[in-house]
């Protein structure tokens, strides 16, 4: 698509987030994003841009003794499947609402940091702009992964703003994520002849007798309140239907508050579904709010909001293994993100930009 | 494979059933063995043969008042996948058992069915030879159902035989089947919110619970004690590792004794799971053992063993549904059908040769 017009950063902010929506980047397709975004930073004479495959990384050298990182991905989760579905490419203007993949999740807000690259030619801190790749898809893809690894010193800093959505408030670090699975083996027999095998589909009746009774907490870390959950996300077993089924597998999501570590959580489901084969998949611990520190009170008191604690696991957690304190700011809802009819209003594009400047001059 | 060599029907038994082991009939490929019965049934004068695709029917037309029916299925399930395994095509005969796929079910009956066919020119009663095709997939496409709306005059009879594999004893009647799916049905939602959702698959707990506890019946009819069996066959349900699950299934497969009628099965297992969503997806009356008329009680005498109850579905409810007293009555061990060492001793299939030849002369 060599005919998509250069990126204009200093026209009205959501309008260039609705330049940016119309190029299509599903997880996967980044590059031309990435070209774009790319070409137009490194016009802007203030930047020292690095690339890495389809990560950009924009640093300013103002010599400020604090530097903080705006980060954003590129990439979207797959265009709506249904017939009509609002939230797909190219993206449309209905009310001063934008419409479209990637309006929540997150091009306004890589947009927004766009925009502030471009016009901060001085700011109260520097400033590292990260944008990167493969978000949305299994964590050893991730764009902001393999910067971490390849190139550690390009994301030094103080802070860090993820621009998530979070509707205009700063959401504090998040809770982390874990996946178990566990199985149930039974003896498959010709379901004709029952009593010659052994059905493990009926011996993971516990299992979900268990869940179903399990009562998620609720807790608080520097004054945020963070919900857990402990769901099973997947169930299969079976092989014909006329075999009695000789394995049973639940898959269990268990999202834990950032006052335990991957262990702590670990330990805590491999207890509740004592007696069962139990084998953990997937984790990723979560990250304290990290709204102790002064940068951050400064960003709140701008905003003039409360701050919330952040459910889901974000690359926050990416920036808190770093050592670098970060929380989640941007336009749009994230109960919007990944839906049909996935949407911002113009308006609070802009009102992120103006607190974002405010915030760093 | 125009260089198969005829078949000999009078040739030993056992050599005969290998020589039909080696024409590969996995269902839907039954065609060149269906031509080699045509061609080999064609010779003998005795018969009045007909053909329905790979179906054959051949009668006598001795003119005695009573007529039986000995029926088989030409095809086979797939050949084993399993390296190594013995229960494959060609066969093979070590120490006088012969190892292949069709040696149990049922190339063993149906050599028997074509040596009766040629050698007997006379018979204590008329008899009508019945080999058919798609025996091992799904009933729509059973040659057996076919022949039964084509021609049904063709299968008119007084008692039919069918040659799967019994071990050398009466199987009476069959048990019926038939299949459910119970749903739950939940709200998606994100798992890092999981208060936003349903979780189907937990709702699904007291399905598995009812079936865990559930006991299976064993029903006494005509003297045959027939075991039933409830179970689950196949649980799925979930969409992603992040989602909170909308629905979890579960099949559940119900052979009943064939005291019941398919509707009276069918109010067992809606009582069973009432408070659910079901449907039946499938279902098939059983037969009764149908050993309280004469000729049944023949047979039983002449092998001198003790009637036993048939507990997988078979054709022998076709006949019955037709007003045909079936039994199953073959060589094989019923156990070893479709495993991936199917195998038949070769005496026991001269024996059921001697069986019927001295119970129709």
């Amino acid at each position: 698509m060599d005919n998509v017009n250069e990126l204009d950063l200093l026209q009205d902010v959501a309008v260039l987030t609705e330049q940016i929506m119309n190029i299509e980047s599903v997880s996967g397709n980044e590059r031309e994003i990435a070209d774009q975004v790319h070409q137009a930073l490194l016009k802007l004479e203030h930047l020292e841009v690095h690339r890495d495959q389809d990560a950009i990384v924009a640093r300013t050298n103002f010599g400020r003794e604090r530097r903080v990182v705006l980060a954003g991905h590129l990439d979207t989760v797959p265009l709506p499947r249904t017939e009509g579905a609002k939230g797909t490419v190219p993206a449309q203007v209905i009310d001063g609402v934008l419409y479209g993949r990637g309006a929540t999740d997150m091009k306004g807000g890589v947009a927004v940091q766009l925009a502030l690259a471009a016009e901060l030619k001085d700011a109260k801190y520097d400033v590292t702009y990260v944008f990167y790749d493969h978000e949305e898809v299994e964590a050893a893809k991730s764009g902001l992964g393999r910067l971490a690894k390849n190139s550690p010193e390009l994301l030094e800093a103080d802070f860090a703003i993820l621009l998530e959505p979070t509707n205009g408030t700063v959401e504090g670090g998040c809770n982390g994520t874990s996946r178990f699975v566990i199985r149930t083996h039974g003896k498959a027999a010709h379901s004709g002849r029952a009593w010659m095998g052994h059905n493990a589909i009926h011996d993971a009746a516990p299992i979900l007798q268990r869940l179903a009774d399990y009562q998620p907490q609720t807790i608080t870390v520097q004054g945020l309140d963070y919900r857990e959950g402990m769901n099973a996300v997947r169930i299969s077993g079976g092989i014909a239907g006329n075999v009695i089924p000789d394995y049973c597998e639940v898959e269990v999501n268990y999202r834990f508050a950032p006052d335990k570590t991957l262990a702590q959580a670990e330990a805590l489901v491999f207890d509740l579904f004592e007696g069962f084969e139990i084998e953990r998949t997937d984790g990723a611990e979560g990250a304290k709010p990290g709204l102790d520190q002064e940068i951050a009170a400064d960003l709140i008191r701008i905003l003039g909001q409360e701050p919330k604690p952040k459910y889901g696991w974000t690359d926050v957690s990416r920036f808190s293994a770093l050592g670098v304190s970060a929380v989640n700011f941007g336009p749009g809802d994230a109960l919007l993100a990944h839906s049909d009819d996935e949407h911002v209003a113009q308006e609070d594009i802009r009102t992120c930009l103006k607190s974002l400047r405010s915030w760093l001059s």
